[in-house]
């Protein structure tokens, strides 16, 4: 089972790679697709459009999961990561790939084992729960990573029942 | 000139290609794309993402026009109507098309000459500015054309100035 995990944004997009082998999560890819405020934002989606379809190419993974936001503050931050999370579900529409969406406190959850979790304590507890390589810059990447591992979980939990 | 215009909607999404050829605008295509509601939300947004891709290689029109919404009193379908936003966004990316937004009331001054005009008065100016030879039966489609008319004289002051 392997599973293409994003935390959806337009100036930073975390993106991971998870799969689960033998009962042991694995991270086989995680990056943050950067983009910068003065590009257009039709050509920061398909920079990170196209940057997702590569992973899918390469990692052939099974299902995508996407973080999923219902209030912000932000009316218009809201609207722009929503076209965002659109451009990416027709990402995985066109190769077919199931699309599975969790909430910020289902992730904190699953990965610290409590719905308020902070950013810290989820990373702590990425690095025990897997060999992460590269030094990791950005929160997104590590909230990408988490999703990911939630996705593996949740999995697991509905092939069981 | 030629413009994509889209009104964007996950049950329905109108969509039309108008032309302006010697100072007369011509429809060269218009639908109403539905999808179903008991349909997954990844699957309809990759039909309408599927079909959009045909007319623009159908068409090759130099822009796509997006109807943009800055309020709505249902959050939950705001968001998703940004979504298919999203997925059409890195469709005119993915053919480098330019993007160009109207809201509902600069379609309707450009259309109809004031900005509260209801959708009889729209319908019947486009009907009175050019050829309509299907009949239509969903205002998503007249609203899409009237996306087109407005994105039309719209480039045409630009051009102007």
């Amino acid at each position: 089972m392997k599973v293409l995990a994003i935390d959806p944004g337009y100036g930073r997009c975390g993106v991971a790679v998870v799969e689960k082998e033998n009962g042991k999560e694995n991270l086989l890819y995680s990056a943050c697709i950067e983009t910068h405020a003065k590009t257009d934002f039709p050509e920061r989606l398909g920079m990170i459009v196209r940057k997702c379809e590569q992973i899918v190419k390469t990692y052939e993974p099974n299902s995508m999961a996407l973080e999923r936001l219902y209030f912000t503050s932000n009316h218009k931050t809201a609207m722009k990561v929503a076209e965002v999370r659109g451009a990416l579900i027709a990402v995985a529409a066109k190769f077919d790939i199931g699309i599975f969406e969790y909430t910020p406190s289902q992730v904190k959850s699953a990965v610290a084992g409590w719905g308020n979790a902070d950013k810290n304590q989820i990373a702590k507890m990425l690095h025990s729960l897997m060999k992460i390589k590269r030094s990791i810059k950005y929160d997104d990447e590590y909230d990408a990573i988490a999703i990911g591992v939630t996705h593996l979980a949740c999995s697991q939990n509905s092939e069981n029942s």
